[in-house]
């Protein structure tokens, strides 16, 4: 339902964490500091070859070592992974093992020490098989086959492959331009590398089983556990209150929750199983890599008639996720085709990280639309103005877009009228250089759930299932408790991330947490209001439709003046509940956060280092909620997105497939010396769709980052560059061929 | 409201306690359990004389100690205590000092040998008062002086004093009689003596209060402690999670937990205060002593025509609750008055103990209705049948009364018309006697508040802020909610005594657990029903009021195999949730539980041991809601009204003042061998007004037990014992006479 605009009390003010202080003293506690009496450590061997048959695990040395309590593999623990979607059966541990990285055998001890001791006890042999790296060469027909299907796995729904998608004439539309391009770009295997390493912690007590985990979704663990042990889902527990980040490699991920919890049932112990960095690289997930093969028919003037896209993304050894690649999807494209295949290759598991189809495709695309704005002779500015989406797929109106006023805004801001040139008219060693890309990531709204209880004196406590995995999202529900109630924002203390108090919650990925849980969160304090009125009603002599409440007062509207507090209506209930349960949605609408970025650039051509000198985000995500948290966000993102551009990239070796840099120094995640300063523009419009007219703020200011540093690197250097990361060597022998 | 009967499917079941497993592995967490990092010990220091002001503290000594952390005293932390009721301004240390347990500093080291140590090395100077032991003597006009109103402590409603109720025309009355007899009982001050030792651990984050405590009551304790510290309600965390017994010493009585706080305050880190048993005997409360003159009239075949009841109560330094005496409450008087005066004497406090105005008066009324039974030739067994209370007062009506099917049914099953004789007629040195007396108590409910969550599986998540402090309320709860949901108890999961998560809980003293938050469990889940009904409606194509709800599968009340599983209507939900704030009250009608004992003795004449041969509990508490918890509360309530019978009592050292017993083995707490089998009978009547029909359970058992065990040994001997305990040197002298 449309909402009318409001005048807000809380929303829209700058707060700082609810949290924050105990993040800072060192008082929360991560999944990490959780101790339990009697807690075992454990640690996972991993397999040392890219496809092999394992002949024999001997774990009798293992064994044999004092603090060893159990040693699990595939012959004692040949337990489905259900969970996370997959298209081939999976194990806990593998035979055969598709990659360097998989999961062969874990142990737990009573001491980390002893744990990792053990490992390099267990003496397996395996039969190697034949292993492919490449994408391409996957897909050969004699190439080795490592899913039962071969290598372009075929799953169903969302897992189906290749993933196709249609619209207009393709024909007709390549017809209709006056210029077609076709060119390929390249993206790497990157790693989410969130600072916290995969950690759980998991507990039984008779049928019950308790995981602490870091995990980007309590509920969403909580019910594929509980489907992995046949437990009824009130049998599970899943707590995570602190967590130092996920984007995308904690979510649809509970194989070492699950990995946990067996060790714990097998050893009767508490166990808690912690990943090393190494572990957190090659043992997890990192962004598919892409080669994306486009075809565009344009106008001279830059429209665009028609695109396609056929492309290949590197799932690595087993596809958890779609696979796909989105970055077309923020302009105008009357005619379009896209074929994707996601194809298994004997590497790390590529799956969710940070708007996981975009960064890729919007480099890839947003690259591609700006070499050819160069080659028609027109400005980029005008060809992403151009062919900016109005409606989604042509047709499809948004709940609402102000994308427009983004380019505009962050246009004036970084003056790009004055800064651009002609792309490598820049003169001198060090090259200046301007650029720009549209990003956004969908906005939709789904299921929540939420309670308040109104506490005699007024005060009130939130409990919603989301887990703050470092957005902010607690002190964000806050503050929509805040708005809703009419109470102040210090007058809520807020629990979250506990399947056994708090309420459902989706999973806090894809940007959902506020659009699905805030919705909740406003209606749970819309039930907890009615029935402050039924009793305010009596005593201030009114129906309970003429009264409304704001700063802890319970007034009626007409006459504001006539007044109690907020406490003197609680009081005699003892406390008062509100609870929701919503599910809304909107149809023959598309919901969208949008994005233009503008980064300056100084190239120097002997060093091929490259520096932002100015990077301007300006982001259309409505109602800002919480502008400190909403900024910190698109800084982060903007982080990311330079990271992927020129240094980050999980290196394998070609002869032995092994990741030769799973780290946060060897695989070049930015430092703050990378790092430049990001304005951050909100182009504030009321969403009539999202809560308080907010939309998405998390996964956007990725997607444009990456297409908009190699665009700007181009207008320096008249240089375009196809593959990524845009490293010092490339560009220094670009620059000068 | 009235409620029709049901037939039930979980409550009335024989149910082991839900978190049964966690308490016999040690896997629950008690409060003495917690242990967090940096924490730190507290002890207390007690005062050593009965009445003096401190001239002086020197903790210098202490102060250097390594490893001692604070010293805190009236000069340092002269904190106004402002909970728990009091008649004088009482702060958490006191000067004056009032009895020998005064609190007069406490420690915080960092284990808790320093603590103790540094206890040793403070050096207080007293300059001591004159102090009054005997509350006869501390109401004479030369008395010293202990509150500032003197020693009949007068405060507001509950607190004034004396406690003075009147109805009929007691002049008419007495005029009305046929004899009248006068004679005075008296009980002893007698402790609580619950297993667990009061502790509690308290902990700040920024402005935020956790305190885990040994409550019976997290809400109570959260609001006390809050208004103690001007904190809001939500800033305030109160969490009990597992319990060993209280028994009313740990209502109402957050003192301790406030000084935890303070320290912990003081300190900058987490503080565990632990009692030693001696501090548990002396730095709490125990039952108020009694001195109870009682005149009754009436006619020659036993009924009474008038009540008068002077007494005094011992209430100690401070008085915390009433002081009254009820036993009075199960006959029916016309013409009634009492006047109870609660007297302050320079000794260790009492307040509430399990029916805490009941046991002492039905052992003095009781004991002597069956002296004047004696007297006037009438068997007992008519004297209380005929004396038996039809209504409150002699004109409200209960909401039901079985209390003569009790007499009935208990009397059957002990035998009396066999096994009953003239007192003293039993030969030999070994004598056997039967006797008898009424109990009950009242059935009142009030303020509650639940919520319940039901997964996407059909299982759900009861959330009750009710500690269960060892009556296994969390099992009571769970069934409510299972019978009341219609799903099996072991879908139930259930989550209490933590106020930032768990709703509002009265507290869980006075029987009132489950008349306050049984409806609202109930009521939480109509809630969740209405909206399961709603959204299996459109699934199986009816309205919603056409649906029921029962073993998991929601069906059409009019054809019962059209039905679809709980989880189908949920899951699309993701997840329900119903809450309840209810306050459910009747008028003109007064709630009671009624009980009528029997116990048969064998009195060793030359020993004075007195060996309970049968001991039969016959109760009418409704509804039993869970029998096999519910007869263990009637057993244990028979157990401690035996202690207080035989040998419980806190002696005091007339000289000194000092508590000479303050231990289990000291004070005579019974043991399995003082313990006879207890035959409980159930004489189940659905009450209306009760949730499923139930009535209260939990301090019934002990108020009936005292006077029944002395009325036996009347009939065994033939001699009336006036004063508690009736140990083997009374026996032996008193049948030597």
């Amino acid at each position: 339902m449309a909402q009318a605009q409001k005048e807000f009390s809380v929303v829209g003010k700058r707060i700082p964490r609810i949290d924050g202080y105990e993040r800072v003293t060192g008082q929360a506690q991560y999944t990490g500091d959780i101790q339990l009496p009697g807690m075992l450590y454990a640690r996972v061997l991993r397999s040392s070859v890219p496809h092999a048959k394992i002949v024999s695990i001997d774990t009798s040395k293992a064994d044999k070592l004092p603090g060893v309590k159990a040693v699990v593999h595939h012959q004692n623990a040949q337990i489905p992974w259900s969970s996370g979607g997959h298209t081939h059966r999976r194990f806990i541990f593998n035979n055969p093992v598709r990659y360097v990285g998989d999961a062969v055998a874990a142990v737990a001890a009573t001491d980390r020490h002893i744990a990792e001791e053990a490992l390099a006890l267990i003496e397996v042999k395996y039969e190697k098989l034949p292993h492919v790296l490449d994408p391409n060469d996957a897909l050969k027909p004699d190439a080795p086959k490592i899913g039962p299907d071969g290598n372009l796995s075929v799953g169903k729904g969302a897992f189906s492959a290749p993933i196709e998608e249609a619209w207009g004439n393709l024909e007709s539309g390549f017809k209709e331009a006056e210029r077609v391009f076709e060119d390929t770009y390249i993206t790497k295997h990157v790693n989410n590398a969130q600072l916290e390493r995969r950690v759980t912690v998991a507990k039984w007590d008779a049928g019950k089983l308790t995981v602490y985990a870091s995990t980007q979704g309590v509920s969403n663990a909580r019910t594929d556990i509980a489907k992995d042990f046949g437990l009824p889902l009130s049998r599970v527990r899943v707590v995570c209150k602190y967590m130092g980040g996920g984007f995308g490699n904690k979510n649809q991920a509970q194989d070492y929750d699950y990995m946990t919890a067996v060790l714990a049932k097998v050893c009767g112990q508490p166990v808690k199983l912690e990943f090393t960095r190494e572990d957190d690289y090659i043992g997890m997930h990192g962004r598919w890599s892409s080669e994306q093969h486009y075809k565009i028919g344009v106008k001279k003037d830059g429209t665009i008639t028609a695109v396609s896209l056929d492309a290949v993304t590197n799932m690595g050894a087993y596809r958890k996720q779609s696979g796909n690649l989105s970055g077309t999807d923020f302009y105008n494209i009357p005619n379009f085709k896209k074929s994707i295949k996601p194809v298994h290759t004997n590497t790390v598991v590529a799956a969710n990280y940070r708007a996981p189809a975009y960064p890729q495709s919007v480099f890839g695309f947003a690259s591609f639309l700006d070499q050819i704005a160069f080659e028609l002779g027109v400005n980029p500015l005008d060809m992403f103005t151009r062919n900016r989406a109005q409606k989604y797929k042509t047709k499809i109106p948004f709940t609402s877009n102000h994308v427009e006023e983004c380019i505009v805004e962050g246009a004036k801001r970084i003056a790009w009228s004055e800064k651009w040139h002609q792309p490598g008219a820049s003169a001198g060693a060090k090259k200046h250089g301007i650029g720009m890309a549209l990003g956004g990531y969908p906005f939709r709204p789904g299921l929540g759930a939420a309670t308040i209880r109104v506490n005699s004196d007024g005060t009130a406590h939130v409990l919603v299932g989301v887990t703050d995995i470092g957005t902010g999202a607690k002190t964000t529900m806050a503050i929509i408790a805040a708005e809703a109630l009419g109470i102040a924002l210090n007058q809520i203390q807020l629990t979250n991330g506990d399947t056994d108090v708090t309420p459902y919650s989706v999973g806090e990925s894809g940007s959902r947490t506020t659009p699905f849980t805030g919705p909740a969160v406003i209606a749970a304090a819309e039930d907890v209001r009615r029935q402050i009125f039924a009793l305010a009603a009596g005593q201030l002599k009114v129906k309970p439709d003429e009264l409304d409440l704001r700063n802890g007062e319970v007034f009626v509207k007409a006459n504001p003046s006539q007044k109690i507090p907020l406490s003197r209506a609680v009081a005699r209930a003892g406390e008062l509940i509100g609870r929701a349960t919503t599910n809304q949605s909107f149809k023959d609408m598309e919901g969208k956060s949008f994005a233009a970025h503008f980064a300056e650039v100084e190239v120097d051509t002997w060093t091929g280092h490259v520096k932002i000198t100015r990077y301007v985000a300006a982001h259309d995500s409505g109602t800002i909620i919480n502008p400190l948290a909403a900024e910190s966000q698109i800084k982060g993102g903007v982080v990311q997105g330079i990271g992927m551009a020129f240094s980050e990239e999980l290196l394998i070796d070609r002869l032995t497939a092994i990741p030769v840099n799973p780290n946060y120094r060897d695989a070049k995640v930015p430092t703050h010396l990378e790092t430049p300063e990001v304005e951050v523009l909100f182009i504030e419009h009321y969403d009539s769709y999202g809560p308080f007219g907010g939309k998405v703020v998390g996964e956007p200011p990725i997607t444009a980052a990456v297409a908009t540093v190699a665009n700007a690197i181009f207008n320096a250097t008249g240089r375009r560059f196809k593959e990524l990361p845009i490293t010092p060597d490339k560009i220094v022998r670009a620059v000068r061929v």
